[in-house]
């Protein structure tokens, strides 16, 4: 009997913790929300000088209010499932984790000049919080099969404009004799990559003639291959398109499916569909 | 009697007014439109030091007879239309009564130091006559359209960027150590930011080895993702044009699909449709 | 008899110059296209401060040989061709009218202070030769249909564009206080325009925490919205394709075109086709 | 007998070469990879001075080194073939040859004021390695095919693209009367394609209202035909996608085309294709 109601208080809490279909439910999602997002803009504003100067007494004290309150979270989500171990080791259960280790960790970290490093390190990783907000992006999926079934063309695609700005950086680098900020091969490379994606920031720019040629002759290589990407992910999304529209129905001759919406005859055994 | 010259007076004026199918509606459509366009640019010469002190005095003139002349324009508008009050409280409404009331208010700041600002932004409202240029736009059903089917995918997009620019502007914060306008986070996901879009400002631009390979990386995710929205709005382009082209009805003779929608007989039967 | 050689020798000078399928149609041809580049190349030499002290008489020179080749090419056209004056107005008359006129008309404007810059006007004009070169562009319609169809559409869009960055520069303009560039409504509309199309020069930029974030809002616009002509483009494409491999063939009963490709009867009439 | 003995282990370093369908062949296939990869990051952090003057000895040394193992797979590839001088002749055995070259030939320069620079450029052609590289790169043929199918229509984009950068970079020049870094045609050419491919580096930047104008409407064209590339290539993408998928063959039995090409049966009438 006690064992029942134990149990129905942990299936209370694990639908109010996993599921969204409860007005408790709702309530917690929109708390964890609004909480990730306050913790991130404390965080953001923490690294801005004046206000920590003027604020970073308030800043702290709000950090260990949001390490609890993910502490709490953490422990809820450990007792409510069956299975606690898998999600601890689950992509999940390792960033909440990592969402409320970095502030423990740094009471351990003694303050030295060599831990000073450690110690913003430790507060950046806070940022990572950010993840804890796939918990609630569901619709991500169609960026990954779009971008997953492009995966392959793409990555060849970018090793052939990898190939071209380290040789057109390190012609760059000749032509331009080591100075005008390309100072070395690698940087002669940042500035190819700068050039190619037609980000464009200024701080290198090519200064003797054959050095402006080389880089318009970049610019409309960059220019036009941006195309090409464009149509691989455009072409996928199409056929991906497409195919959810035929339909997917098996033929009742021979089972195999794929046929054209417009058939009449199984193409494979030519049944009548 | 009279109340039937009213009404037709009323009529005719509400013809001139709304609609442009009259030579007088299409002579009140081509001045109001020439009007919004001078106000506007006045507005913007206006900004402008050297002509403000050389011809500050006719500006304030223009302005106040732009805002008489819109004030009439609106009073004609209430009194040739049915229902005024929903006029008052519809979009085209609030952007006609906007259009003048900067101008009424701006008699009423007591000038202090206080209220410059007011009376700045006051000044700057007047450019939004530009809505009344909506009045016009009439084509612009398409785009909203080709951009409401998208939106969806689109936003998922941008808060997939939104998240890798936080995550990599907060790395490129602690990697550049806060200096060489890597101030603060917020400043350093600005940053991101620029670099990502492909605009490269280049007011803020890494300066560490490491920190040009971090950014170098980001451009290179940029230059690829950008194909995402393009294959987003493209592929609903190309199913919107499908779909307006092929009906989805069977031929009622051999059951196909796929006919176009100006077709009466079935393209494979000849059957009527 | 002296009338019939004429007539032949004219035949013959026409076919050499108007067509390229003789061998010494093709000489005129690459003789002409070499004259027109060398001449660019010469102008463009001329404008290079220190080329013009060292070889401003030679360029003097040979620009003089450009001119007199390029007037014994318009004359040759001219009495080359049965109807003379519908040449000279043509588009190509007109530009090659404009490729001899500066040169003859330099000669006439007496030095002054004043007509320095008529001067200056009247070199550059020269550059114009270039559009000479539209003589051996025929493969450019296929551009022409691909941009006029997508025109009408690309023009709204356009002018959103222009809509959002006049609202968003002038906001600009009150946030960033007049200040850092940002100093009248056209400056900030034009920073505006630098910044949504990605361009992003870094002169004038952003200083204050509310501008960047109004900044960052506009590249990410940019960088969405550079989808919709890309899409609108696309997809008239991917029509024109389609439209080009459905048949255009009449249907034998009521004479319509535009059938599908597999259609077997005439979709307004049912007729076999 | 000796005879056979040799063949057989020809053959088999013939396998382990240019196969890597054995461990052997495996092995040797990573090894190179690595090798190269190493190769050429010597001579990108040879390139930066500080390293030089601190590791430059190793890096000599190293150099050697790899020079040693290249001239060894050279050789080997040449005596594992069976006609040795069509590989020489070939664009692999180019590649691999000059990736050895240029150390050798550094031996018989004579060090001095002269040809330094020819050093320079012997050092340089180093990292022409990467060229090795392609050994590995076979699944570019995707590649080859999009741009190859596009790039006539693409060429004349281009040569559109070039056109309106000189015309209009020479009337900036006229505009910003050679003055703010227009100092003449081929630089204000240069600032033209950097503005109209959206790089925008900000080192030259009009200054005047009109040359801000010109160059607001060259960034709108120049946003406006990215679509044009984009639009060519996805066509090609998609047209030849949709090739593939659908033979051109009619149907014995009804005649109509349209059939996937692994179908069997004419998926309208259930005929054998």
């Amino acid at each position: 009997m006690e064992q029942d109601t134990r149990v129905t208080w942990r299936n209370r809490l694990h639908n109010t913790i996993y599921e969204s279909n409860t007005i408790a439910g709702r309530i917690f999602d929109i708390a964890l929300l609004i909480l990730i997002i306050l913790s991130i803009v404390v965080v953001m504003l923490d690294s801005i000088q004046i206000y920590r100067q003027r604020y970073g007494q308030i800043f702290y004290m709000m950090e260990w209010y949001f390490t609890i309150l993910f502490t709490v979270e953490y422990i809820l989500r450990l007792i409510s499932i069956k299975k606690p171990l898998r999600y601890v080791v689950s992509f999940f259960g390792v960033i909440d984790l990592l969402a409320i280790l970095p502030s423990y960790l740094s009471v351990f970290v003694i303050v030295g000049a060599q831990s000073l490093l450690v110690l913003r390190a430790l507060r950046l990783l806070r940022i990572f919080r950010i993840f804890k907000l796939t918990h609630f992006l569901t619709e991500i999926d169609f960026l990954k099969t779009a971008i997953s079934s492009s995966m392959k063309k793409i990555t060849v695609f970018m090793l052939v404009v990898l190939f071209t700005v380290i040789i057109l950086g390190s012609v760059m680098y000749l032509v331009e004799n080591g100075e005008n900020g390309f100072a070395s091969i690698p940087d002669s490379i940042y500035w190819a990559i700068v050039t190619i994606t037609t980000v464009g920031y200024g701080d290198i720019a090519p200064v003797t003639p054959l050095g402006k040629f080389i880089a318009s002759i970049m610019m409309f290589i960059g220019y036009g291959i941006i195309a090409v990407p464009t149509g691989i992910v455009t072409n996928e999304m199409v056929n991906a398109t497409r195919a959810r529209k035929h339909g997917h129905e098996a033929c009742p001759g021979c089972g195999r499916e794929g046929h054209d919406r417009d058939a009449v005859h199984c193409k494979y055994c030519g049944a009548l569909l």
